[in-house]
Parts: C-alpha cells; structure tokens; sequence
C-alpha cells in the first residue's frame, strides 16, 4: 500500500479487515514498525474522533506525529500558473515537497466546499499533495470519500455480523446544515465489497453520485427498505444532483426505535440527537456507534502498518 | 486513586505530598509506568501552565500525551433530551465515550459562566465526562475547583514551612475581569486538609460558598488578617452571593512588601503586577509562585502516578 | 553554545556547517542525547516550515516536544513596572520563569510590529525570554533576525557550491504586503561569515540596516548585479529607512529564468509565485529551495545538538 485516498487503494479488503481484527487484540504488537518514523497530520477542517483516532493509531505503531492545523499558517494556493498577489502565501508545490521532508507518512483533512461541485470533484486539495508530496499520502476525509470510516465501519459490520450475508440499509437522515457526501460515498463503495446485501434509502433528490451507486438498489420508501435490516447505517447528506442544497428537512426521516427494529444501528459520529436518531435508539442496546468509533483506531493502524511495511521494503 | 476532580478524591493528602517531593528528585523514576499509556488533555478553556506542567507530568511517566483544544472541533451538547437542531454538533454521551477508547486518562480544562450559578455549581461538564467517561477523569480546573493548583500549593507549603503549625491567609486582591471562585475553594479545602492556622480576608460581599469555607475564620481587616502570617496566598475572585459580579476594585486591597512582612507569597499565577501585587512583593525574596508553578509538575505527575498504578492494579 | 538567537552565537560556523551535513546522513545517531529533555516550542506568530523542521529535529535527537501557540493562552506585557489592568494577563518575568521549569530548552518565534522601529529593534520579546528564561532560547525568528534560516542558507550553498568561492546575490523582490526584513539581515551577516563573493540589489530606498550590510556591496541595477552569480537569494522585505512601508511594487524586479541564469535560486519559503518569482524558475532544475527547506532540519538539529551537549556538559 503506497496511499489510501480511496477503498480501492487497499489490495485485499477482506484480508485487511481481518488483520485490523487481530491489531484490536495487540495494538502494540508492531511499535518496533514505526521508529524514527514521523506521521504529520494536516488539517484544513475541524476533526475529533479523526484527530485522536489517527495518532492513536500512530503512536501505536510507535510512530512520532506532529498535527498542523493549516489555518494557524497561511492560506495554500492550489491554481496552477496563479499570480500569488492576494491571499493565499504558499503554492501547494512547495508546501507538499517541503512536508515530505519532515515526514514519512502525511495524513489530510479537506472538506468540499459544497458550493462548487466541478472542483469538489476534482479533488484537488488531496490529488495535489498526492501530486506533489514525495511520501504516503493518508485521506482523513476529503471532498467527497472518507475511507477510513469506510474502514472502520467494515471492521463493524464483520465483528457483529450474525449472518453470512447480512442486509445493511444506508437511510438518509434530515440536519439542520448542509453535509458532504464523503461518508456516504465510501460507505456504498466499501459495501460493494463485502458480502452484504445492501440498499439505500432517501427521499428523492438526494440520489448520490451515480458511478458510485450503479448496481445499488434504491428504495425512496424508508420504511420497506428498512424492513429485516441486520444493519441500518443512518446518515445526513446534502444533494448530490442539487448540489449542496437541502431539499428536505422532514423529520420523518429520523431513526427511531421502531423503524429500527432489532437492527444495529451505525453512524460515523458526531450525530445530533433526536435529528439524525432519536434518544432510544442511541441509548439502546442496538447502537453500536462507540464500538465503530474505536473502530477508527484499527482503521488507521492497518492503513499506517501497510504503508511503514511498504516503506521498508 | 480512579480520577481526581476534588480534593476529597486523595485518599491521604499528607502521604501524597510527600511522595509528591519524592517525585521532584527523580521524575523520571516511574517513567516505565506510563509505556503505551495515553492521556488526551482536552480544553475548553485557554491555558498555559496547566497545559505545560501536566503534559510534562504525563512525559515524566512515559505516557503518550494527545491535546485537544474542543473549540478546534465543534461544540457539545450537555442537556439530556435535547433536539440538537442549533448549535452543539455531538452530545456529551458520545464525545465521552468515544475519546475514552482513545485514552487511558482524560484531563479537563472547563471554566464557569459566572451567570448561572447553579449551572455552574451542577459541574455539568467535567461531571459529564465522570458520568460517561470509562476512563478516570482529572480536573485542569472545572466552574468550582482546581484542586491540582490546590496540591501544588500544599506541596509548596509543606516544602517551605519553618514551624509545625504555621499561619496562612488566603487574601482577596482586586482585578479587571470577573474570575472564578474555582482557586480559592480549592485552597481554602485543601487547607482544611493540613496542619495549619487558616483564615481569610476579604471585603465584605466577597465570602465564598460557605459550605467551603465553613469553620473558616474570615476577617474583613486585611491588616489585622495578615498579622505575623507565614504564608500569604493572594487572589482575586468574583462574588459568589451576587454571582461573578465585579463588587470591588479599592486597590488598597493590593499585596505590597509592607503588608506582606516576613510571609511567603503565594499566587497561582498567571498574575496581573501592580493590581493584584505591586512589583517590589513578585521580584523580591518572599515571593514563591516560580517554586509553586513548578510544583504544578509534581501534583499533576502524583496524581497520574496514582491513577496508572491503579489502572495496572 | 547556551543560546541561539544570533549568527554569532555559533563558535565556528565551519565547522557547524559541517557537522549539520554529517547529521543529515545519520539523524538518528544521536537519539540518546534528547533522553527525558523537553524543547518547548512557542509560537507568537504562524509558522508551517519552522514548527515542523525543528520539531523534527528534537525528535530526531530523541527530545520530547511541546508547542503552544501563545495566543491560545493570553497576552503577555513586556514593560517594566507597568500596572496591567488592561490586557496583558501575564507578565513576561513570570511566564519565562515559569516555563523554563517545564523545558530544557524553549524556542521562541517573534515577528516584528514594523510599526515601531525602535521597538522592533529592541527584540525585547526574545531578549526578555532570553533575560528571565532560566533555560537555552532559541529564536525560530525574531523581529530582526532568523538565524536558523542563515544557517540552513549556508549549509545548501556549502552542499551546492561548485567553486571555492562562489558569487552570491540576495536579490530584492516585490510583495503585496510589507514584511520583515529578519530573514536578509540574518543571510546578510551568515554570507560574512563564508568565503563567498556577496552582494545585495535591490531599489532605492530599501536599504537594510546599515550596522548589518557595512562593508556589502549594494548595486541597484540588478542585471548588472546578478551577472555570473553561482546563487541568487530573493526575497522581500519593507522598506528599514522608511520604517516598515512598501516603497516599490515594480515587478520588474521579480526573479526570471532569464535573469537567473545559471545561478541556483534560493528562497526562505513561503513564496508567492509569479509575484516574487516566476513559476519557471521555482519549477526548473536550478531552483533549490526544497533542499534548503530540508535543511532547516539539520540548522535545527545542530544547534540543539550543540545546546544538549552543553547542558548536560
């Protein structure tokens, strides 16, 4: 594994969700991998649970890490040819060549903006590190994918699946703001490589990019799609076709005990409550939200043991 | 020891400080006790001792130390029940829980509204984190304590004492900004919990909660209080009874060399010069705040000595 | 060496130079130095190269690292004697103190006001650390000076040179804002210390401090300067007669490949491009500002190596 921007990046998808399995059970079984070895976690957005899951994870494999929140320095420029006379200081040319210097490893945070969808697409803040950067370069949620939830959320469903091939639903749920697709889009590319029998639920309008969800079922009736559900993956997005906008704020939409049956209920966190899911299902037994956040640890731990064993080699 | 919010968590404050002078010859005796262990430190509030003494406790110990300022992520929600529809973006439930699985420890830093008293006394927030937390908890300071200020301070008298019993003053000073009760309810505590002739002075308006201060002398004579005192502990804080008002501003309530005497002097810094203490007391040979901001080190450092032991147990 | 904030706190910058280079071979060699030391890094200003470079370089030395952005704790007043019921919280004699005993060794980044000349020139923030701090200081840049630029300045050219004494040029460029003039004065004073042909261009009117740049050739026709330079160092700066003001903007000024030549182009970074430099040269094979970037590491790693030693000497 030389980088991991997309789910498509890792080899072996079932294998390496087993081997994040067995990392669960000895997290520090390869701190010798990451000596002298120095992760820089950069960040354009706010993080939490990605923040700390990520040096865990680091630390872990005995790695150094230094976290830089870019806005504390200047405003990068990414416009290829552009005449720097206004606010941004430093060309992403420069900025990921010279951080490549002080680390083996870099991870990145960048949200679309949501109001152009062509550069959004394009990626350009992570594709230009990957460009530019002469190390590993690590996705911590770009535009549009966030792989390492992908990830962590796989771990989830193979730890607690009952089943050899569980039904999981994605079901759209209303928020007060307009939130990226990037959850969701991973969430469907990872779940086309697992042995689940999966569908997505929303109101219309809010179908996501269609080369991710060709050969998805779509059902606009949340409560037949919910129906035997093993797993129920709740989660906001704004429209995809509309781009950014919020075209529904119908509370019907949230998740509540009843529709959720005897299903586990999963979400990336951090969740509003009585929005997204109401308190009885967040307090109830079939919320395993904390177990997929400590997911996001093991996530990043195969991803960085991947790389550092790659480097070596 | 399981987590360290009030005084009242030490079990035996005289053995701890005295293992806490021990620590201040070798710190890094223990430094194996810590080996893949993490303390995330998590502020909602601006610091700077706190940060560097307790971060460096932690090193000291060998642990992995993750520092989190929540404003850099997004605000929490402390109400049970709420419709998260404004503002706050994760519940304390989750956030909680979630950075448990990070951590090993978890240190707080949460200052009071000095508008709603009773808010502020319910210690919502570092009480959440007890509540829902599974890994112990240590106050850098919640709305109503700042009890390793109050160890640090017990170290540094016991270290500095020159009589069995000696007399210590805890006076009120006057400042700009209204600031909380948190230092002196801590101090007057913890003071209760050594051998030492205690009272404090203040102007009349200024008495702290009195179900702190209870068995208290209290003096409104600044003069007569500081009578032949060998340590005199100086602070300002906001009125508690006319809650977080500014009552007070007679700067004859300053500390100068000449009321000072022969007393040490004690300040938990950071201090504003020439307001709450004229020069001549800080720069002379009396004053102690350098000696007991270094002990901010050491009660941090027994502190996590006792929960890692514990944790190991 | 016990302080690095100036050029001439290096005893012998040969043989520094060279020892920085040996370093860069083997980073780690001197990991057990750095045991149970801590460097705290304190940042008044931005920085993206000079937090992560020297970060790096403690790390590599085997320190532990410590960075607070100052301005995440509270204003500190510099003046004597001053009542600070304003907004300074903390005086600057107690904040060096206090966190000389959480360090080893502290680095200080200040920038200059360019407002108040003699202010500036006073470096009373770094010499105020460098008068209360009880510990090494190490300026990451201060109002008038950026020594571990210098330094890594003159290890590139000393790795780069292909002559005994090559012909150096610093070479003035416009900028849309006004800013320091630390970073010449400190290349400046370095190129008299190496056995280089040093000059400087730039307009009328932009002359440097005249105590810095005596006995330096100025030429203000910068074709005529340029001609045969084995290295050209462009760089901005605001006017130091006309204290802080932009005198020029003429971008006839800005770095071309034409002008350049064959010389190699270097550039503290970060860089507007097409404002300062055209994208022609920064992208071309004679541009080596990523490995004077890289340097920075080992300018930062020779110093606290040098400074470790002598501590523990």
């Amino acid at each position: 594994m030389n980088k991991y921007i997309n789910i498509d990046d890792i080899e072996n998808v079932s294998k390496t969700i087993e081997e994040a399995i067995q990392l669960k059970q000895s997290p520090f079984r390869f701190h010798h991998l990451g000596k002298h070895k120095t992760l820089v976690m950069l960040f354009f957005n706010s993080s939490l649970r990605t923040r700390l899951s990520t040096e865990k994870a680091a630390k872990n494999l005995g790695m150094d890490v230094m976290v830089l929140n870019v806005n504390e320095a200047w405003q990068l420029e990414f416009e290829d040819g552009s005449i720097m006379n206004a606010n941004t200081a430093e060309h992403i040319k420069e900025a990921a060549q010279v951080i490549s210097q002080y680390a083996d490893i870099m991870a990145i945070r960048a949200f679309p903006s949501l109001t152009d969808k062509q550069k959004d697409e394009s990626e350009y803040i992570i594709n230009s590190f990957v460009k530019y950067a002469t190390v590993p370069i690590i996705s911590m949620e770009s535009a549009t994918a966030h792989p390492l939830q992908a990830l962590a959320d796989a771990i989830t469903i193979e730890e607690l699946k009952l089943k050899e091939r569980p039904k999981v639903v994605l079901s759209w749920a209303p928020h007060p703001k307009a939130l990226p697709q990037a959850v969701p889009n991973s969430f469907v590319t990872m779940m086309h490589e697992l042995d689940v029998d999966f569908s997505i639920t929303h109101p219309k309008g809010y179908e996501l990019n269609p080369e991710i969800t060709k050969n998805t079922s779509i059902n606009y009736n949340q409560n037949e799609a919910l129906k035997d559900a093993d797993f129920v993956y709740v989660k906001n997005w704004s429209s995809y076709k509309d781009y950014g906008k919020i075209l529904c704020q119908d509370e019907n939409w949230m998740m509540t005990k009843e529709k959720l049956g005897n299903a586990k209920f999963m979400h990336c966190l951090p969740v509003r409550r009585n929005v997204v899911v109401e308190d009885a299902v967040l307090d109830g037994e079939n919320a395993v939200v904390i177990q997929q956040a400590n997911n996001r640890t093991f996530s990043a731990q195969i991803v960085l043991k991947n790389i550092l064993e790659n480097l070596s080699s």
